[in-house]
């Protein structure tokens, strides 16, 4: 069995011991098993047949900027063109506009497998995916009947423009402005980070771009745009002054955008620009924990297959042993495999929750869901990103010089998964969230629904894994005890902010111990983690 | 004062609080405080008006295969040979051989600075002075005296050959052969890895190369030969086959060579070339080291000057903060500051202990010194290289998207130095040698002798501080517990062997407390830090 469709496998496992799911399932009669099973192994001969090729040629080649327009690698248009063609990009979207209307849990656990294939591709799906999810809650009805089926079939593309040169975390400060010109709004300014802001991949590109409408100071006069990059097939006035030369993601094009007197149309209240992002944003960071298991995921099968082919040491008046005998890299596998793991349980588990949150009905149950969402996206990003560059780095490891050089794909992967603790909010960002919204803003709600579910999902598997379920219990109070010595120190916020990323990193151990006893309770991969161990 | 000179005025300070040095000083009254700090103001210069300049470039051009020979990056050959007739190359050899005769402590203080500016080409003096060093102690007179010289003026180069295709850290199992034919010895085989394996920047290499002289199973039947790749201006038998296409170090080319029927002039007695090998490797275990604290010194400058310089955040209706005062990005360059500055105060211990270890009388203090030297060499070596890594990674995290980028040197930082952790001994090898060899082979004397510095060492500096001085002293109470255990599972080696990494770190550990409360009491840096704190 190829590799990308063991870890759809093993994926399907894993979702079927994630409690949530099977509540999903109840609510969604039509994913049944044997459905996620097709659909996860259909992703997976995509990712591998279509995606996976591109990817190192990608890194490789890389975007080139040429007479104004970034021309992106080889097989890049056809490969997103079969991705949106094949019901990908709109999987989760409703019908209506072209999609699968299939819960976000599945959307989730194939992500990783496309991400595994091409990340750099899919950053432009991943825009598309999250305009066209903000245009139809957002836009007014003839926008979004306009734009938002045209993004799910991938004949138009999107972007999200946020940033500028002055503006990155600090979002309050961006000066790109809207002025209103007679019926229309004219946009004016430069955005920075813009992944995929120019490209070759689509007929029309949508810019959803926040821009100040009102001097007030702060994100109050800040308000959202849709800037098309044509209007009646004549270019509006946007450009790409460059594309940024970086470490990984060759094929992102990351641009440089200028906007000049481009006319844009508003989307929802002015004024109203960032709360709109926000459920966009959730999007997003759900999606940067799916490409960090995606990488993490693909380097974790390359140093377990190298590790059981490549032969070294042992009695020297014997043939060489496999070095995965030895105990040293028995250890490295062990933690790769671990990490790597646990994470899918966490993304998972994020998923199915955000789906129970839309899909229960109002009250209290789905209002605690929405706590428990809260709390679980910072560390699913950060982690999500963490583990996916520490996982590549291991592998990396275990294959020693060999792994240093590009025969292997592994440093290609560490140089991509680098940014993703840095962009949709860094690693600090994921911090302040956490500590200063989620505990502190909220009231330690999300935490409260944290400990809750954690200690019910133990509660219900202590007979499986006892031993885990009891590191767990402890971990868990060790953790609220943490909790409540962070919540003290809303008085002292300038130490409080000092200890938000020790304090993120708790959480996520808290997280990480439950999954663990997850995994050992539900035999998840016990055949393999033995035999890594034995 | 530009930032080599203040890394300069660093390394004087705290060699000056390093108290073996004070010892070196007596013994060696030449080097006096201000004969120090002129030397390695020097060094700064040298480093960054000549080495510094290159670096990017030799980056983005790296080396090139061209008729089967090496072409190195613009301005290499120059830059060896100005670094070479500076007197740099051979500080530490012998004046009769064109050294300078200075202590090794001086040349691990000067080694940052050079592995700062550009640590590619370093990679090719490293290999010609561990040659040099390897001939003088080794090599017949005649050969000593044709080569050394040659080596240390840098008109001549050498490399290192031990590693083939089915031969890395199991050295035991390599398979070039020499054979005698009539007076001389042909050598056959393929060797990998090899760093500066060829180049255009001396007119001849000598290759120190392993190759079998009997069949003996193991490092028995290997011998130590050198084999220059010209004989009387022609031609040796010894070709590139090619160049390894790497993550990072692109000015360094690492190549595979071939050897058929070469003439090599063996080095020492046959069936010892291993053993041979060991000083020489010490140094380069040290200078790895060096290279480590040299990326991760650029790489913390990087992240103070931008964060100091960044303005974002702060009160909406106010000019934008610097990003040092929010208090993630302070704990950020608190971290990355307190790993750099650690990591030298443990480079300069070792490398005043090497030279003590070489120029006090022999005797009970000069073993002693000689146990302390073989339990820190693994722990420079290897986490020098993750701080290197580690320090850079933590710097592009302070820049956040513009440190992905080509525009900042960060980046760079990381890939060159991801391949310190596996070369000259993998972080796998490292913790094994500290585990089976330190700990089990030498009877615990390493740890008797570490423990014991630190902790007379500790006592001379608890009033000077006491709190630090506390920690680090419970710390190697349990370090020395642990220890006990440790040493109690030779007979279970397999276990024991899983849990060689981590006592490694937990090894790391105790030094690095014992050097936190040494720069503690030094006040060294006192002020930086408290202004990062504040």
């Amino acid at each position: 069995m190829s590799l990308f469709q063991r870890q759809a496998e093993w994926t399907a496992d894993l979702l079927r011991i994630t409690p949530g799911w099977q509540r999903v399932q109840a609510l969604r009669p039509d994913c049944d098993d044997v459905t996620v099973a097709t659909i996860l192994s259909q992703a997976a001969a995509f990712a591998e047949s279509v995606l996976g090729p591109l990817n190192t040629k990608a890194d490789r080649q890389g975007c080139v900027l040429a007479e104004g327009r970034v021309r992106t690698p080889d097989g890049f248009a056809e490969a997103f063109k079969a991705y949106a063609e094949a019901g990908w990009l709109g999987m989760d979207r409703p019908e209506a506009i072209g999609g699968q209307a299939l819960p976000l849990s599945l959307q989730a656990a194939c992500a990783p497998l496309f991400e595994r294939g091409c990340v750099a591709l899919m950053m432009a799906a991943g825009a598309s995916r999250a305009a066209a999810h903000l245009l139809l809650e957002a836009a007014d009805e003839t926008t979004a009947s306009e734009w938002v089926p045209k993004l799910v079939s991938g004949e138009w593309a999107a972007t999200i423009c946020i940033s500028e040169p002055d503006a990155g975390s600090d979002v309050g400060r961006l000066r790109t402005k809207a002025r209103p010109v007679g019926e229309e709004w004219h946009i004016t300014g430069s955005k920075c980070w813009i992944s995929f802001g120019d490209h070759d991949m689509a007929s029309r590109i949508g810019h959803c771009l926040l821009a100040r409408t009102s001097d007030e100071p702060g994100v109050k006069g800040i308000s959202l745009f849709l800037v098309p990059d044509t209007i009646d097939g004549r270019r509006n006035g946007v450009c790409v002054e460059r594309i940024e030369d970086k470490m990984g993601l060759h094929g992102s094009p990351t641009c440089v955008l200028r906007f000049e007197e481009a006319r844009g149309i508003p989307i929802g209240p002015e004024g109203r620009g960032l709360p709109q992002l926000f459920t966009m944003i959730e999007l997003m960071r759900l999606s940067t924990g799916c490409q960090g298991l995606g990488i993490a995921s693909a380097a974790a099968d390359c140093a377990e297959s190298y590790a059981a082919e490549r032969r070294q040491g042992g009695p020297a008046h014997k043939p060489p042993v496999s070095i995965a005998s030895h105990p040293d890299v028995r250890r490295q596998l062990l933690e790769i495999r671990t990490r790597t793991e646990i994470l899918r349980a966490a993304v998972l588990e994020l998923a199915v929750s955000m789906d129970l949150a839309r899909i229960e009905p109002e009250g209290e149950q789905q209002r605690d869901l929405a706590d428990f969402c809260g709390w679980m996206l910072p560390l699913v990003k950060n982690f999500g990103a963490e583990t996916g560059f520490d996982v590549a780095n291991r592998a990396i490891q275990v294959l020693g010089g060999a792994g240093y050089t590009k025969e292997w794909p592994l440093e290609q992967y560490l140089r991509d998964a680098r940014v993703m603790s840095i962009y949709e909010g860094t690693t600090g960002m994921q911090a302040l969230d956490l500590l200063t919204r989620r505990l502190w803003r909220d009231g330690g709600r999300g935490l409260d629904s944290f400990l809750k579910r954690a200690r019910q999902d133990l509660a219900d598997l202590v007979t499986l894994a006892p031993q885990d379920t009891e590191t767990a219990g402890r971990v868990l109070d060790d953790f609220e005890r943490l909790s409540g010595q962070m919540m003290a120190m809303q008085t002292t916020p300038d130490q409080a902010l000092y200890l938000a990323d020790a304090y993120l990193s708790a959480a996520w151990n808290a997280l990480f111990v439950w999954m663990t006893a997850r995994v050992a309770a539900g035999r998840y991969r016990a055949d393999v983690i033995e035999e890594v161990a034995a």
